[in-house]
């Protein structure tokens, strides 16, 4: 814990260094997800699991939207419902990762009832969309700077995917790629509002510490993952359970 | 899934299946725990995470409690604050969690900071408070209801822990103890409302799903504690490290 007031450049350092060692890159699954080690059951799991991630985050962004003052903040914000839910012109982040399910054999209806996912993912993630609807509006966008992390992670899931499963193409990844452009812009803006608006120790602590539960919502959401999928593999009732012998 | 009106005595025995199922006594963690299987630092962070559930129980109820429109039915409600949090004259069920947690070696205020749970815990806990606080009264004191199958389990518990483990003694579980009595009696009210005001096949759906979901909740709390703990025994970053070597 940093008592004092940090300097902007002090508190961005102290948010990069959370996320050099929290961020779930730096989670087993992670590896074994992007080294190839997984089979196309497990990463059809992880598909499933991450598309309720992904159809939350509209909510989330809506409930932070609705909280900020001004027409200016709120059309920057707006860009990030345009991002996952397109505007009739071009489709959204939603609909790709739609594309990714698809392409790993899975059922769009199964996929978008939530039905087969862990009950741990939807506790994670609803715990985000509480935590930006409930608390204070600067904790609330300081919990997005997971986006600064993102472009090292999106990256490096690409080029392994593709070289190391021959189920997942590059039309598969099109979520991806719109990232590698979008993610930065919003992580631009957001720690932007932080280093202007937490100007007190306690704001400073505060964000800091709804970075680190944004954090724990990603790590925890693999974790479940590697738990039911890879190791011990205890599936909980009702959560999808892969075809065996498809690989 | 059920389409037609169940009469009373199915939808209880429809409730009473949905335990036989899927209450966290048949989760593999529960029966390492209680076969005496675990470590001395495993069944810590059990009791430490557990502790964290324990504290919230009066929130869930305060919430519920909130929602109850007469003095009889919050009276009869309010024996469960009680229950919890004493009276000045006995002390309740958050206190007696901490002999047990004392007993295992943990420092009071460590436990009481909740500073070392699983990230995981506390999202399944605090989404349990908020379907309580969110979802139609009838739900949520359906969610209740996993009371029904906790004299089993408890009685289980008991026994397994005073046989298996040395540093666990009968003052220890004093928790447990009164819960023999309470959660009997506690079930067998939310169990008559619940039959009687279920009278629609949407409502008897609705509180077999809430009972469903308060399993998950369960579930998803043993599911952490083994991953972390157990097996593979990946714990995330912050969470309870076991001192090596003092079991």
């Amino acid at each position: 814990m940093t008592a004092g007031n940090l300097t902007p450049g002090q508190l961005e350092q102290a948010l990069r260094d959370i996320g050099a060692r929290r961020y779930h890159n730096l989670h087993p699954f992670h590896r074994l997800l992007h080294d190839g080690r997984l089979t196309r059951e497990q990463v059809q799991a992880w598909a499933l699991n991450r598309y309720y991630y992904q159809s939350r985050i509209p909510a989330k962004d809506a409930n932070l939207l609705a909280r900020l003052p001004t027409p200016e903040l709120r059309r920057t914000w707006r860009t990030r419902l345009v991002d996952h839910d397109g505007d009739g012109t071009g489709e959204g982040g939603i609909e790709r990762w739609l594309h990714l399910t698809a392409a790993l054999g899975l059922d769009r209806d199964y996929v978008v009832s939530t039905a087969g996912i862990l009950p741990a993912t939807r506790f994670a993630v609803d715990a985000y969309v509480h935590f930006v609807r409930d608390r204070p509006l600067l904790e609330a966008v300081a919990s997005s700077l997971t986006e600064l992390f993102a472009p090292t992670i999106i990256a490096e899931r690409m080029s392994g995917m593709l070289a190391n499963y021959d189920f997942i193409d590059r039309a598969g990844l099109a979520y991806f790629e719109a990232r590698l452009t979008q993610a930065p812009a919003d992580a631009d803006f957001a720690l932007s509002y932080v280093l202007e608006n937490a100007t007190t120790p306690e704001r400073q602590q505060a964000v800091l510490a709804a970075l680190r539960f944004k954090c724990q919502v990603l790590w925890a959401q693999l974790d479940a993952l590697h738990f039911a999928y890879v190791e011990p593999g205890l599936i909980p009732p009702d959560a999808f359970v892969p075809a065996i012998g498809r690989s």
